[in-house]
């Protein structure tokens, strides 16, 4: 056996699970340090009867090891790190996949009951005491997870994490709420439903839109000052309006001073504009100069203010995010490290060790991947990993890893006439010409289907029969489908992007086809999407993949902010659907200046009659899916004004005040979003600027590859080693590897890949920011474990960290 | 006279005007180096009978030198350096602030000629000889200007000099249409006034809107690229929306390709939605998905792009017109050095040839400040200015200068008694306390003429009393006033921008209050401004102070961005007007969708009778003025279609092709500013947080500050040496620093101060690779006349510098 078997852990986690061992050494010559939980190396070797604790206190530490580098890697804070055996079942309950899919799916299920609550989707209308009953079952569940939460975390911390505390609270309110409900059998005004969404936000799987909200608060102050600074020019300016164009009796929109304010609101989102300013600039041409000076200040100026504050703060806190990140995870690394390393060697990680943390922290990693992750780690080349290459840990942990072929192509075995036929292909596919063939096809394509669509004008006739150039660019597409395919080998085939998008774009199309040539109605809208077929055009230019590259890169990011919006939509949609539902209808707001918008009737203009339909009642709050609708179009602002006089019409002038706060909310989260993707590009063009590499060829190497070469003596060492002393189950990757190795003889490097991440290029980007920050780390934490027990303790900590 | 009368000049300029010398040289000692017109130094004194010779040798250096350096400064590119004394009498006829005004109002001219041409604004309208004339006659002058420029560049740098060939061609075409119109005696489809911009942009006061306007072209390029993306994923989804929503009847918005195309043009601006939308969502609600995607991409994400994009390029290109900027500077100092230098001392600059430098680049300057200047420069203590001290030239040649205060206040030689009031008084002004209450008076007065301006609702009564909240918040602003100009004093006063906003406002009120009083109907407007004493509020705090400093400093770049847009502007304005001039009006467009906003008849509602009035036969063509106005809405984006489809049903679909060219030129160049206003936001936070200070504190000292501390012996000196050999006019100033020096006893301090530019904080920002860019430029250049050659003679230099 290569590493000692009676090794001592250096420090000893869980004191009442170690408690046997702890006599021992009391009784010993170690010194037992309670506060640290550490144990000061004793000279001599261990007794032998402590054999058997000595086993399960080294698998203590591997699961808390793995707990601190699932923590690194889940960016959880310390202090809620569980701190007793008794915690750690808890813990571990409240920490898996199925736990984590419980918590959402209740979320979820919260959220969807308000489109069966009244009032409800037509199609998707509840019983009360059915959707009550429904409510209560799942805020159940929310409380026996909360009791998890506290069961792992003890009371004391449990009261001090913020947003467990809102948690439980909005929990308690709406318990009440639902038995109310129940007892009445009818809903009254729950406005507190619009407080849901904490329970999604407050999931595991929800990190992300965690973060954005976090990001929104830290942007608020200064966007918060700037915006009074435009709320003020506009008072200014209502006031000046009011002055000089209330005279003016046909000028609605500044009659009295709360019009006057509401119409510069309505000009800022410009949605008014140019009728705010007609009446008075038919009265006099001069007064446009009014209207000219208040959109350049306000609009022109003002605006861009707030998304150059807005971008300056993100820019920061992005940095800074990454900075606390990246030192979370170190102090991470450092934990485990020291429950890793044994007190006979102190400085090091043995395979052994590192086997024992794996098994916890991946149980599903086999023996031959993990070997190589240890393999890759340890650079120097000695037995035991240091805590220098320990710190590497998270960038080799992610990677998958293959043997590198010996072979170039697939068919390198097959005989040798298919081989050429084969090669003959493969050269055909890679060749220039063919790829710009295939580009002269896909725009003829395009020509084509723009010319054809534009000779139907009826546009009803085309779907019936199936049109030949279809088939013919099908056809053409198939075979190129089949060429590459086989050329290249399906698996280096799909590897890419884009060819996985030119396969499913074809695949749709011959669906389509099919859709066509059966008649099958419902599946048009595939055929509809033909046109898509043109994107691949976008291949030819460098500056085009990067965007659309980057646009899948940033697509998992923009997802998370676009559910960020959906939160606050449904918070809105709430709000709007108990004070506004069924308020707005045909022909509703005679009365009001946007009567048109809303009027439906038969009208004689001249000497015709034409039915004048006004299809704005559509914009309503009558039910969940309707309100999003509205809030997308109060998102986009264009003529938003006309659903907020007609609702404010109907109700009162109150209301203006949740229409004018859905637009500033939406202007925060739309300018963070702006802010973000200029963020993003303007760091990919810098990066790549730096770096001098174009990012995201598609054809060349994509992500990360660590190579790691095995020798034959080493992977039969390492199946030894495994085989006598560490799990017995599951070697067959080890055995594997070892077979591959005699067959082709002395050595084979193994390739692990993953995908680069924005972390990757921040690590390049900030490359000598990051020296620094490690620097001024560990001089201000020169004893890990002391930050662990400060933030432990401190109040402070706590309260920053409470939203993560 | 302390600095050699006979030193001969290292360089001499204009062969021809040196020929004398030049004899003088050749039968000497000396080797002429007739490629550099550099004189090798030669042993030796220079012989008695070439003095006279030789002052007028040194006049021309100072002369040339004073000309490098005044390139340096505009940044103009040396290639155009006048090379002969034949051409240099053309520079200076062309190179002074009365050629430069003759070439702007001859511009300006031009350009206001279409307020008069047909169609003309009302009251302006000249008749087709006068106007024809006058056109002329600013031709002719613009015609001069150009022999002159020709006279003094040569023919050869003249053809190569794109920006002026331009301008040569636009001339001829506009003499020959000009002669056309007069012998017609009427106007033609004169679309070619559209180039008249031209000879705006060409002048020399014009510099800024060059620079916008190449700023512009350089980013073009990136941005088209994203636009092409845009319009494409445009044409493909208004292939997939004309196959979707074409088979229902009352969508006029899909029914055909081109309807279909210019819908979703229309929506990329949002202007149509969510009417676009309706009539489908009306049929079919999930019909939403369609729109809420595309406007997911186009609108909040490729547009974002393009801003990106801008931006990027923006932020480079400023960085790399700095850097340029700053090694023409460099370069032309280095040229300036190499003249001004002697042959017996060819490293430094003494103060006669500074003095005679100054004489011809700032004549006005009197000796005093010409020697506070060059002891400014002179911080070694040497009799001379070494090439390093100069380098600094730029840095210290605006600075006023002015003797440091002995004492602190202005009553400080006041009696005693008279003292101690106005300390008191002093002692007030700079309280807290004081300013505090101020504060809070003008809150209050915010507050009052909210209230008030609330109450009354009519609008009207207010004029013609004069309320007394009016008179009584007044008074106290005037007492305020009043106290700080008597506690401060009047200089240091109206030194700060913030007391001169005050005064104005103060002012401004008191005149209105007396509008008021004596009921002169004209001054109203004066009243209506009242609310704007509420801005003194936000002197408050730090961050607003930093905002509206930023945007006075930003002013002069805003102004010069806006006079882009409005050249832009002029060149739509004029083919508008050719084409659209008189095709709306009343009622003009029943059979198109916007008719609506046209119609203007009693129409029966129900049983009421409604004038219903569609102002936008207002937003047309009909005058240069009108067309400012409609072009402003159109930038403004919102309502724009109707606009369009206005005069679209009037005129030709072809019509739409101006007004989607109109959206993306304004798109550019809006984009253009945002990218700006980021950018400066950017940079200047950016700055303060480096630097720590907080930018722009109104109360501490502002702009740059040099310090010389003069005695007694070196003014004497300095007079006796301007007594005996320099210029024996105008040495009062100097007289006057003796004096002030004999009353002070032995030495005094000299202040130097000018305003902050932008380039003195990309100057500290940029400090690291501003030493980078030196080396590199010092290594390339290692003979500074070498550059000057180089870029004379290759006819890259002078493609790429021709946009100047």
């Amino acid at each position: 056996m290569a590493d000692g078997d009676d090794d001592v852990p250096l420090i000893l986690t869980w004191d009442d699970a170690n408690s046997g061992l702890l006599e021992e050494e009391e009784n010993g010559v170690g010194n037992y340090d309670t506060v640290n939980n550490v144990v000061i190396p004793a000279s001599g070797a261990t007794e032998p009867r402590a054999q058997n604790s000595l086993q399960h206190s080294w698998e203590m530490n591997y699961q808390e090891a793995a707990i601190y580098l699932q923590e690194g890697e889940n960016n959880d804070k310390f202090f809620t790190h569980p701190r007793s055996a008794h915690a750690l079942s808890a813990y571990l309950f409240a920490h898996n996949h199925l736990f984590y899919m419980m918590e959402l799916l209740t979320a979820v299920l919260l959220m969807l009951l308000s489109l069966s609550e009244a009032p409800a989707v037509p199609s998707l209308r509840l019983d009360v005491y059915v959707h009550a009953t429904l409510e209560l079952l799942a805020l159940v569940m929310v409380a026996f997870e909360l009791c998890m939460k506290l069961r792992w975390l003890g009371f004391h911390t449990f009261i001090r994490h913020k947003r467990t505390m809102v948690k439980a609270c909005v929990l308690f309110i709406q318990f009440i709420e639902a038995i109310v409900v129940l007892v009445r059998q009818t809903s009254h005004l729950r406005v507190t439903r619009a407080l849901r969404p904490i329970f999604l936000v407050d999931c595991r799987y929800s990190g992300a839109v965690r973060r954005n909200l976090r990001q929104i608060f830290q942007s608020l102050p200064p966007f918060i000052e700037i915006l009074l600074l435009l709320l003020f020019f506009m008072v200014i300016f209502a006031i000046l309006g009011f002055c000089l164009f209330s005279r003016n009796a046909v000028d609605p929109y500044f009659n009295t001073l709360e019009n006057s304010i509401v119409s510069l609101f309505v000009l800022l989102t410009t949605a008014n504009f140019p009728d705010v300013m007609m009446p008075a600039y038919s009265k006099n041409r001069w007064s446009c100069i009014f209207f000219i000076v208040y959109l350049s200040i306000e609009l022109y100026f003002i605006m861009n203010l707030l998304l150059a504050v807005v971008f300056d703060t993100f820019n920061g806190v992005e940095k800074m995010k990454f900075k606390s990140l990246l030192l979370h995870k170190r102090s991470a690394i450092e934990h485990a490290f020291q429950l890793l390393v044994s007190r006979q060697r102190p400085d090091g990680v043995s395979l052994k060790q590192f086997d024992g943390l794996m098994r916890f922290y991946r149980p599903r990693m086999n023996a031959r991947d993990c070997f190589l992750t240890f393999k890759s780690l340890n650079q120097s080349g000695a037995t035991m990993l240091s805590l220098q290459e320990f710190y590497r840990f998270y960038e080799v942990i992610g990677l998958k890893w293959k043997a590198r072929r010996s072979g170039e192509h697939w068919f390198d075995d097959l005989p040798h006439t298919v081989f050429l036929i084969f090669k003959g292909i493969n050269l055909l596919v890679k060749s220039k010409a063919f790829q710009y063939a295939m580009y002269l096809v896909v725009a003829i394509n395009g020509i084509w289907i723009l010319v054809e669509t534009n000779m139907l004008n009826d546009g009803v006739s085309w779907t019936r029969v199936v049109p030949w150039s279809y088939i013919v660019f099908l056809t053409i597409y198939g075979i190129e489908v089949f060429l590459k395919i086989t050329g290249l080998g399906p698996m280096l085939y799909f590897s890419s992007g884009w060819n996985l998008f030119d396969f499913s774009v074809t695949v749709f199309a011959f669906l389509g086809l099919i859709a066509l040539a059966f008649d099958m109605e419902p599946f048009y809208f595939i055929v509809v999407l033909r046109p898509f077929q043109l994107l691949r055009l976008f291949k030819i230019k460098q500056r085009y993949r990067n965007v659309l590259d980057t646009m899948f890169e940033l697509f998992p990011r923009m997802a998370s902010l676009g559910l960020t919006l959906i939160i606050f939509y449904y918070s809105f949609a709430i709000v709007g659907m108990e004070f506004f539902a069924d308020v707005v209808y045909p022909n509703c707001c005679n009365t009001s200046t946007v009567a048109n918008a809303y009027r439906q009737i038969n009208e004689t203009i001249g000497n015709r009659t034409v039915l004048q339909e006004g299809y704005y009642y559509l914009n309503n709050f009558n039910n969940i899916l309707s309100s999003f609708v509205t809030l997308f179009e109060l998102t986009v602002v264009n003529n938003w004004y006309i659903t907020m006089e007609g609702i404010t019409s109907q109700t009162t002038h109150w209301s203006r005040l949740y229409f004018m706060t859905f637009y500033i909310v939406t202007m925060v989260v739309m300018t963070i979003i702006v802010a973000f993707i200029l963020d993003a590009f303007v760091f990919r063009m810098n990066y790549s600027r730096q770096n001098r590499e174009p990012l995201g060829d598609p054809e060349d190497e994509k992500g990360i590859v660590f190579e790691t070469e095995v020798s034959q003596t080493e992977a039969l060492q390492t199946l030894d080693l495994y085989k006598h002393t560490l799990r017995n189950t599951n070697l067959s990757s080890l055995q594997g590897m070892c077979a591959a190795l005699e067959r082709c003889g002395s050595s084979l490097v193994f390739l692990g890949r993953r995908s680069r991440t924005k972390s990757d290029l921040s690590m390049k980007m900030y490359e000598e920011e990051i020296l620094e920050w490690y620097e001024e780390y560990s001089t201000t934490n020169l004893q890990p474990d002391e930050t662990f027990h400060r933030s432990l303790n401190s109040p402070e900590a706590n309260a920053t960290d409470s939203i993560n």
